[in-house]
């Protein structure tokens, strides 16, 4: 297993390569002739999927779970669509920037690359697979895709198609390679080939991103958890505040960038919570509240020291009245996961302070977390949401499939005189 | 000494919290102390330098360790010039970019932000200890220092000069931390805690970095090797090429810079190589030829295989003729070491041809191997060169010390409409 592992990687590293020097145009007619094979593959995918779709059911895999493999011809149409967006989307291999003159003539720039060989190790949902091919191919990157054993029929037809779409260009298949295997062993040998793997992105569970992470010699980005915060500040404006909370908890509570935690300044407790408290109520969110809070609303739930901090990924929110600004900035520091942290207040040297005050990825004032996402934040599509800060912090775009090389052009130019 | 370390990371952490909230001036103030504090303590410096020295000689170091590890007044003057050096350079913390304005009227923007806690695990040279504080420093990061055994007694001494520069200030004496042994396996323990340090730079010999590498659930920024190329083209000028082999071969054959591989195009070897001979025979400098080499200089060595990719950091050069410009590509791609590589040429298609082809950190044209360096690039000082794609890419200046965060700043807008 390992030498074919080893095997797999040095072709994926050899097509990395090739795919580097295509030109944008040549990429998107790529990108193009890919989305046409899953189109022109539909049924032999959708077959594949069903044979998924039966083990899973055997197993007795969630409902969710069961929603996230199943594919349709819409589903499959929609990934197709998926990366004749990728095509819209500028390519940022290539890009010029720091350009300066040194002092003895020499010009010195930096050029944007692609990374080389990107690894993705995901679970359940099959459409990731194109997706995240799309991406990497798009900023010249070969990339290596290891799937989750729910998905892995659906995955390997995608694979498929994907590979007759490069083939049908004269691009070498090894592009976009598939990891013929689920054993977790094999992953441990795949996360060892440093030499030829660049980067891995892990996603899925906690339980997935940590045996990653921990076992690694590839370097990871990675996410976690959002444990995301909003904090009224004394100078909100309550229905804004109102309209924040709802849309961050309640729009799709099992998303990482939904809130998890309410701040709220003891000077405007007194008239934010009871609102809250009634709009949460109307909508089925459980209030888990400290001392503070409960005085104020008496019949919520008390909060357990481990509320805070806590991810629930439910209608449950943990809320807490703060003396003042920076009690809700330390919670923060404390409690917070380097996601995503929003204020809403009307005084903007708050806000300003806010901003600079709070290091996590997406930083908002006035704005609901629920915009901490590539797209939204107008990325194009995006790969993840890395919450550690090497390389890329926060939503992950095209950009950050790349990284730059500095160029130096001169006329002869020494550094030391010759005798 | 688990514990301990745990303590020490996690005092680290709070004082990067505060360090990270400092203007650009109040950290220039905190730099010139540090300098003060260097001058002002120098005998210390010295006295504890004389014991390291002691025991260096009595473990019969080489005479070369013994250099690196030595401490003058004029090299401790020489640490605090390079603290007052790091004041003039710019701070990068606070830098906006990618500002826009989303169609629902979010602005989305970046911010330049430190990394938080930085590692640095070094060897012998005591002038790291302040050097490296100075950047982290200054990039708004709390550091770790762990430095080499034989320098131990030196490096107490510097650090305790720093941190009386930070407490003249009423800064956090934990923002450069000193780890107070040089044990391996507290440095397994420190290379941990990744909840608590963002990044570990390793700095020394290979034997260190692989150890760090490989051990380190942190990530990590490493430099393994430099094989830097040079390619002769066949459109080179002749004296040109000679004066870059010159400078590149042996300016300073020890450093990671340094040429180690010299490719020529078949059509201009006649000429070059035997000029090449006869100023590298004169510089001491021993040729390794390919086949092809050989039958133009028969009385130089024959290179064996591993001498291509090899990192010689000594008088030798291996040499290799090239059938054409895609060969000389390949031999880098195959035996490069993502350092520095320089194609000499008066084509100018050629050179740009090689800018796009070669993803080395550092590419070049008609400019010496030996301006791959921080300072020689512009960036100012250097905290290391990274050979590894992920986050920085090439000499490390300031803002290879810190990330970006979004900041979104809105009036009240959520994603979804609520009913």
């Amino acid at each position: 297993m390992q030498d074919d592992l080893i095997q797999l990687a040095k072709k994926s590293r050899a097509a990395s390569n090739k795919i580097a020097r295509l030109t944008t145009g040549e990429k998107n007619n790529l990108l193009s002739a890919m989305a046409e094979q899953l189109l022109k593959q539909k049924e032999s995918i959708l077959k594949a999927n069903a044979v998924d779709i039966e083990s899973a059911k055997e197993n007795k895999l969630s409902s969710a779970m069961l929603d996230r493999l199943l594919l349709t011809p819409e589903r499959i149409s929609g990934m197709a669509k998926a990366l004749e967006e990728i095509v819209q989307l500028q390519d940022p291999v290539g890009e010029i920037s720091d350009e300066r003159i040194r002092p003895n003539g020499l010009k010195v720039e930096m050029m944007r690359i692609p990374l080389g060989v990107i690894a993705i190790i995901y679970e359940a949902r099959p459409n990731v697979t194109s997706d995240a091919a799309g991406l990497c191919l798009k900023s010249g990157n070969a990339v290596i895709l290891r799937g989750g054993s729910e998905a892995f029929n659906s995955n390997k037809a995608i694979v498929k198609a994907l590979q007759d779409g490069l083939e049908s260009c004269g691009v070498d298949a090894a592009t976009i390679t598939f990891v013929p295997t689920t054993d977790r062993q094999a992953m441990l040998e795949l996360l060892k080939l440093d030499y030829y793997i660049d980067l891995v992105i892990p996603r899925g569970g906690e339980g997935l991103i940590h045996f990653v992470a921990e076992n690694s010699r590839i370097p990871v980005i990675k996410h976690y958890k959002g444990i995301c915060h909003l904090y009224v500040d004394k100078d909100a404006d309550i229905e804004m505040a109102i309209k924040l909370l709802i849309d961050g908890k309640t729009s799709r509570p099992g998303v990482c960038n939904a809130l998890e935690t309410l701040l709220v300044h003891k000077e405007i407790a007194k008239t934010f919570l009871p609102r809250a408290n009634e709009e949460m109520k109307k909508r089925g969110v459980e209030i888990r509240g400290c001392e503070k809070t409960k005085s104020i609303l008496p019949d919520i739930t008390s909060a357990k020291k481990e509320d805070f901090g806590f991810e629930f990924l439910d209608l449950i929110i943990a809320a807490k009245v703060v003396d003042n600004y920076d009690e809700a900035v330390a919670h923060i520091e404390e409690f917070g996961s380097n996601h995503t942290e929003v204020i809403t207040t009307k005084n903007s040297e708050t806000a300003q302070k806010f901003i600079r005050d709070i290091n996590s990825s997406s930083v908002m004032v006035n704005a609901s977390s629920r915009f901490a996402d590539g797209g939204e934040m107008g990325l194009g599509a995006e790969i993840g949401i890395s919450t550690t800060k090497l390389h890329a912090y926060g939503p992950m775009g095209l950009e950050a499939l790349t990284t730059r090389k500095f160029v130096v052009v001169g006329d002869g130019q020494i550094r030391h005189k010759i005798e």
